[in-house]
């Protein structure tokens, strides 16, 4: 397991900051996010993007949203327009349980909180839950935007090792051990268990039960993020943490990869008491969600084959998922592995010893593909070796030309890396094996 | 000036709450604003609520609205309804650069930041400054939105005094050395400097300048909120703070009383190294503001009299001043006062010694009227001599017949309360003249 420390901001202000005397010390975690340049190399057509988590929206029955976008304007502007309730529209609240009824989960409306996507959700879930100090125990790697909200809330992260099949037990017990051992507070337990960002990971179904018991015996609560459950290739989904533990589980979830992010319509599913608190704290962000947005969705679930469009949005991703991971293998250097995702966005490659995937980026960007580096997704800077591959937004063909081109920055890096790997013959590097 | 200090929740939870030992110490301060309340009884249809602070959206061109936003997802939708840019949309930053100048602001579009209405930004720049313990002056009575907010980030309020002009700089002074003499730092003024919410008073032009020039010379920022300053019903508008000092001030517009709430789009203009690290706060926050609502306002000030619409929604709120006004000196009791607002949403009634407005509300609902109880807009629970009364949502009409029910409910309280305030001869109070 790894904790946070200081990140170095990869840019900071350019001027001299009069206000900097003034800020809370919170501000100071506040660092960019390494993905952050990247979204912004997304606006260069020289260069493939396999660093975003952008859905592919092309699917999208646009017509249809059209006319019901119009209808609702013209019809039910002045309710469509207006504040809305700060918990979300009841009608919506009623449809998102069906919603999460796909993965076993039985849930009340009353207990639903409709968020500016599930990022509010967390973010507001640490602001109830975390005082400074206060340990949240993550996956090592864990989603980069969770990380940013429990940095502003000035918790300490604690990740712990994830396998093939996701987080490892053992090593959240000895997280939860050690922590008690030095006195210190663990508030949370963060997990993205279906199709994890940045691996791709499943949670093993006989893992669920397990991790659950042990938080439970720890008093720590559960934070469920299910961006992905339901974009699983062959169409199966698995018990929703919540389903197996509704009153230590808070679960957050989206219709920005199911439906569309520009719409900003995430939810929260807790326990009573914390859901009161929660719509507290959501009147106090941002008063209530978008109106107009939310009556979208719902309009959009009762008249339309929503499940169908998802199989539709799934299939289109395996697709992209076959073209990668076919990519990876024809052309990726020796001493390369990667995960093999059954759902969601991403591929999580390990490169061999003395690549560094961080300092490797420039490299790449000049080469024409852009990545995230692994150091972005711990909160220790480390990472060094990993990269997450997203295959969520290009076509097929770019990500095989996108793999392309990363593989041969990899290869000539391996050829640089190795002499000083091995720091024996440092000046004749070139002449060793390719293979080794 | 008052100080915050625990305030009793209007409702609690009504079971235990088995994470109770779990929250923040922060979650402790979030308690139901007593408006929340009133939100609800809105949806009974025998109460007249002069309550809330809806706009009326009765004028806006729904047609066109509807024709727009139809165009928009059937041409744009890609791009509408994906991800966009953690600080919101160029081409609308560009635009409310524009909306801004009309009250003197000279900005860069590089320095606006669109948020999830101007709660947000003002959730933000509190997230950014405040340390639990930091000062924030505002004037007492304050919105109490902002007082949430606040209270969630564990800043001490301090509430100065205003009178008919405004904010009074001596207060502000006295409220400036009294924190420095205890020790405690003052990070924020917080000021709604026109048609002042929950007052209807706008602070007087020659008062800016030196409350503007205090607060430099203490260290504090200042925080300009400004939903309404376009709202001045002789189609007025004073010079914003942000005009006379745009390095001290974060200056929050919103969309939400010039076109529509429900599109959640309000937006902080701040100075440059601010504004950096409120485009991170807002990453943490919700990723980004919602696409949809960006671009549906940006093809309305792109292609409709925007200028023009919201000369129409004055005039309507003229009207509805008109007749409450009106109405209020018909009928309301002697002894009562109320302030004459030049534009907003708001009257603020003083009413006579021995009336709790508070206490009252329940037997005003009974009556079919509802208000905002002073005590809501102070953080010591002062205030119980006030009322808010709200005319921009319901007709002239049932403005009228709200105050004539509201003004029976305070003469019949007058009666019951006289004898007690006197104390004399309390079982002969109904003797007493009326013009007492």
């Amino acid at each position: 397991m790894t904790e946070n420390s200081p990140v170095t901001p990869l840019s900071g202000p350019t001027v001299p900051d009069p206000h900097h005397s003034r800020y809370a010390a919170r501000t100071t975690a506040m660092v960019p996010s390494e993905i952050r340049d990247l979204f912004a190399a997304n606006g260069n057509p020289d260069v493939i993007s396999l660093a975003a988590g952008m859905p592919e929206l092309g699917a999208l029955p646009l017509d249809t949203l059209s006319a019901q976008v119009a209808q609702i304007v013209a019809n039910d502007g002045l309710t469509a327009l207006q504040y809305g309730p700060a918990q979300g529209l009841p009608p919506l609240r009623e449809q998102i349980c069906d919603v999460m009824a796909l993965e076993g989960i039985r849930a009340h409306p009353d207990d639903v909180v409709v968020t500016v996507g599930s990022q509010m959700g967390l973010d507001l879930v640490t602001r109830l839950f975390c005082d400074p100090g206060d340990v949240v125990v993550a996956e090592g790697p864990s989603y980069l935007g969770a990380l940013g909200s429990f940095a502003a809330y000035q918790a300490q992260v604690v990740q712990v090792p994830m396998d093939g099949h996701g987080l490892v037990p053992e090593g959240l017990r000895a997280a939860l051990r050690q922590a008690r051992e030095t006195g210190r507070r663990v508030k949370l337990l963060y997990t993205i268990p279906n199709f994890h960002n940045p691996t791709g990971v499943t949670l093993a179904v006989e893992r669920r039960a397990e991790i659950l018991e042990l938080c439970r015996a720890h008093g720590v609560l559960v934070i469920e993020d299910n961006p992905y459950g339901l974009l699983g290739f062959n169409g199966q989904t698995y018990p929703a943490l919540h389903s197996l533990d509704p009153d230590n589980v808070v679960h957050l979830g989206t219709f920005s990869k199911t439906l569309a992010p520009g719409l900003r319509v995430g939810w929260v599913l807790a326990p009573p008491t914390v859901r009161e608190k929660l719509v507290l704290a959501t009147e106090t962000a941002t008063l209530c969600p978008p109106t107009l947005s939310q009556t979208v969705v719902s309009h959009y679930l009762g008249a339309h084959d929503w499940q169908g469009q998802i199989k539709i949005f799934r299939e289109n991703y395996q697709e992209r998922r076959d073209a990668m991971l076919r990519a990876l293998k024809a052309h990726l250097p020796p001493g390369c592995t990667w995960t093999r995702p059954d759902g969601g966005f991403y591929v999580w490659v390990t490169v061999p010893e003395g690549v560094d995937t961080r300092a490797l980026l420039p490299r790449a960007l000049a080469a024409g593909v852009a990545y995230a580096s692994g150091t972005g997704f711990s909160v220790d800077g480390s990472g060094h070796r990993h990269l997450r591959l997203s295959y969520c937004y290009p076509t097929p063909e770019r990500i095989r030309e996108g793999v392309r081109r990363l593989a041969s920055v990899l290869e000539s890096e391996g050829e640089r890396a190795r002499p000083a790997a091995g720091a024996v013959t440092p000046h004749h590097g070139q002449g060793r094996s390719r293979t080794a």
